[in-house]
């Protein structure tokens, strides 16, 4: 069993007291402990702030971004090991383990090559110039680095992309970092903080790295620093609520549950190209990170003449994934994360099933493959049926993180797709599936506002999409409601929320040649 | 004394109880009631959001910039009775009336060429098309109008300016809109309300006006609706902390506390044209509205050699300031908005005592010229003067919402002026006084990201600027931290709080035709 550690003030430390005890979630195996007890994150945010981010803020993005290609070329390094540890402690397969951590390096690389393309600016500008006389009086909106930390909680699901994404943001941004991953799947977090720290890359100051309990950081936050949270909309709820978010105004950005629709639109016949994409879209999204993904759809919207169909395709797809022990090779779907999210999934599909009924899969507990007897957080892929919108209200109020979906049968109207649409509250992501372009613009002009995005299949475009539960660097990643309100990513959209946008008055000539901007 | 009403689904209605009692500032005398008790609080959310929402979201830009048009239209035609409400109710000026009504219409005016300049556009654009192939999978960025409405709670001190620069902003972005004035000063935005409600300008269910307490409005609100809030930090604390904002997501944008700065600099010195624009721009700002703007200054940083010349010139300007009932038309200041306020502004001057040296005025009971003996909420305008910036810790913590402001002396150096007016702990605006502009950019990189907007007044602009203290539509309004961490105004930057910001990937020709946006 390995002991992590944290990494505070630019020195590794181990908590002391019981530590909390890391599983292979395939076996139930030990495999890791860690502890945070007795860090003081009081000092730890006291350093990153003066410390790092005097250093990030003296930088041009030009070489804030060639920090993060170092960073990125110095995880791809250590790829065979990295896809190991995430096999031993994430539950995930191969595939999933390639999904997470070629994430991670992909989205440093794709925020290194912004860097780059920004160039020598310190600061972003903000628009145009405006012009507030006739003559030289002239306003220049700026977005400036928060001089403050950037603390980041991550969730269990995406312990590699999840870190590296929100740290490839803001230190680009110029903010240093304090990212604590979910405690139950931190060694991968770990091993990569390891890999940067060694590979001396950042500034002092920069990187602080906090595997267990954050104790009583936020508790410290002051009015620049940050906090990035992923994860459910309870503990976002209980974060949002403490005193520097309430009393003071720490900016926070929250990303939580999502109820994500898929929506067959005219032109998505059974046995056409639009069809057989939109099943295979959606047993991907179920089925990988055994559906631990913020992104993965969870409510089908169906027009009634083909919904017998739909649950017949997907139930037989789904017949055909092999749930068990990750390190046997014929295994295409992995356990849950935890002990705990395997106990909320069963309640989960329980509670939907009161209201549905069930198409393949359930609550029963599952032996994996290659699996101790007894052991290992399995659970069966299940596809719910409703019969309509309205008699399974819970579907569209309770995310279960799982691979589980609810076909949900409508009339093919898209004023009716976006209404079930919104009834989710607020969602990540939905797609839909038709080469209607008259469906297509109704249906945005409803539910597009109840959502951080929206993919729309089409029969052009259907060798080149992505699945919807992919999230991109250049695509912006959030929602509205439920799903947190949040926005990162997007490209530079994602350096908004760690910058201070300021309105800088006065006389055209002197100002162009301070910000570097030309006068009009 | 007139009675106040809400207009609520439509309908004027007054509610019911022991009323809310407005008085005159300058004499005390009773001039209206009103009360909300026993109005449908959900329903009227309800209707702005159900009937309100859908028939502005079906306007272009253009139309809804008509819509503000004709309001500015509206008010202007009855500025004089107007003048005379905020004279009866609002304890200011003649020009601070003007300042405040004037303002209002000229933001309205201002939205609506904004509107004209969209044209024909529903929702905004958000930079340019994202490539996401080879071929054709593309995603634009769009900004679409939240499907909620939007809430509005606005200050005492700015009942029109305040009630129309949010509703200009918020109906361009195709927003309902409720809106709530500060009870002691709400006589100004009720007569306003029935102004644009009798010219019968906006559709059905787009304006809403709640006059008295807000009840259990904020309780109701969902996904998609918005609070903008103005006024003390410790309400915006009260307000964020409802459930809405903690456990939903509601977007939630606050206006608080600032201890704004105005920064003396090389070449400002004694004598000096900055130096005389200076002396007149914090005169302005402490005795404009009773210094009761959110934007007034509270801190004066000079340099040590120049803190006595300073003192003396900013008291002799006050000495000539006649204090009194505003009906007298020898008054240049006039009281206090309420008893409430003189209380604490009295406290104010009376805690930053401590830790400074009164200069000219105090928190000794005024008699105002022209008011009835002993009645009428005065103060004298006060000038402290602090040791050093250590030495008065309280004059970075706490505002005193009333015509007081600190002088500070320092050294002189960028940085160190920037550190203090990093104190503040984030401000609407600081200014700064001076030619040089190596010093300049150094006061900018510490500086600017502790302020929503700096004013850099040189002796090429001189003549040009406003006071730091004038908040413009087209520049960014708001600040970080202790001001809340909000955004307001700023163009178009203002109509983000409002929408939804919404990735739409897929294929670049269909997508072009039903957004509108040509294909690349």
């Amino acid at each position: 069993m390995i002991r992590l550690s944290s990494y505070v003030q630019d020195q590794w430390v181990e908590g002391s007291g019981t530590p909390a005890v890391l599983v292979n979630p395939s076996t139930e195996e030990e495999v890791a402990s860690t502890s945070t007890e007795g860090i003081d994150m009081a000092a730890a945010l006291a350093h990153a702030r003066d410390v790092g981010g005097p250093a990030l803020r003296a930088m041009t993005f030009a070489q804030r971004g060639e920090l993060l290609k170092q960073m990125a070329n110095a995880l791809h390094e250590y790829r065979e090991e990295l896809l190991d540890i995430a096999e031993k402690n994430n539950g995930g397969t191969r595939g999933d383990a390639k999904f997470d951590v070629d994430g991670a390096t992909g989205t440093l690389a794709s925020y290194a090559r912004l860097g780059e393309k920004l160039g020598d600016q310190e600061f972003l500008t903000d628009g145009k110039v405006t012009r507030l006389s006739r003559a030289r009086f002239v306003a220049h909106h700026v977005r400036m680095p928060r001089p403050g930390a950037a603390v980041h909680i991550n969730a269990f699901n995406f312990p590699a992309w999840g870190t590296f994404e929100k740290v490839a943001v803001s230190i680009l941004a110029g903010m240093p970092v304090i990212t604590k991953p979910a405690t139950a799947t931190s060694w991968l977090a770990w091993r990569m903080s390891q890999i940067i720290v060694d590979a001396d890359i950042l500034p002092k100051g920069a990187y602080t790295f906090i595997c267990g309990s954050s104790g009583d950081l936020l508790d410290h936050l002051g009015a620049h620093d940050t906090l990035a949270f992923t994860g459910s909309a309870d503990t976002g709820g209980f974060l949002r609520g403490k005193d520097p978010f309430i009393k003071g105004s720490t900016p926070v950005n929250i990303e939580a549950d999502s109820l994500n629709a898929a929506v067959f639109g005219p032109k998505a016949d059974p046995g056409s190209d639009l069809w057989y994409l939109a099943v295979r879209n959606i047993v991907k999204d179920m089925t990988q990170k055994t559906g631990q993904k913020c992104t993965a759809v969870r409510r089908i919207l169906v027009p009634e003449a083909w919904a017998d169909a739909l649950c017949e395709a997907i139930a037989e797809d789904l017949s055909r994934v092999i749930v068990g022990n990750t390190a046997d090779k014929t295994v295409t779907m992995g356990p849950v994360a935890t002990a705990n999210q395997l106990k909320d999934v069963r309640a989960g599909i329980d509670r939907l099933a009161q209201q549905t009924t069930i198409v393949c899969g359930g609550s029963d507990p599952v032996s994996g493959i290659g699996a101790p007897d007894g052991k290992g957080f399995y659970v069966a892929p299940t596809l719910l049926r409703a019969e309509s919108s309205e008699a399974a209200p819970d579907v569209h109020n309770h995310e279960v993180f799982g691979p589980c979906a609810t076909v949900i049968p409508y009339n093919g109207e898209p004023e009716e797709a976006a209404r079930i649409v919104a009834l989710g509250g607020g969602s990540l992501v939905s797609a839909t599936y038709t080469d209607d372009r008259k469906w297509l613009k109704a249906f945005l002009w409803g539910a597009a506002p109840w959502n951080g995005r929206v993919l729309a299949c089409t029969a052009k475009v259907a060798d080149e999409t992505f699945p919807p539960g992919m999230v991109l660097p250049n695509c912006l990643h959030g929602g509205p409601g439920r799903a947190g309100g949040g926005e990162e990513l997007g490209g530079l959209r994602g350096l908004e929320f760690y910058t201070q946008r300021v309105a800088i008055q006065g006389d055209s000539g002197i100002l162009g040649k301070i910000l570097g901007i030309p006068a009009e």
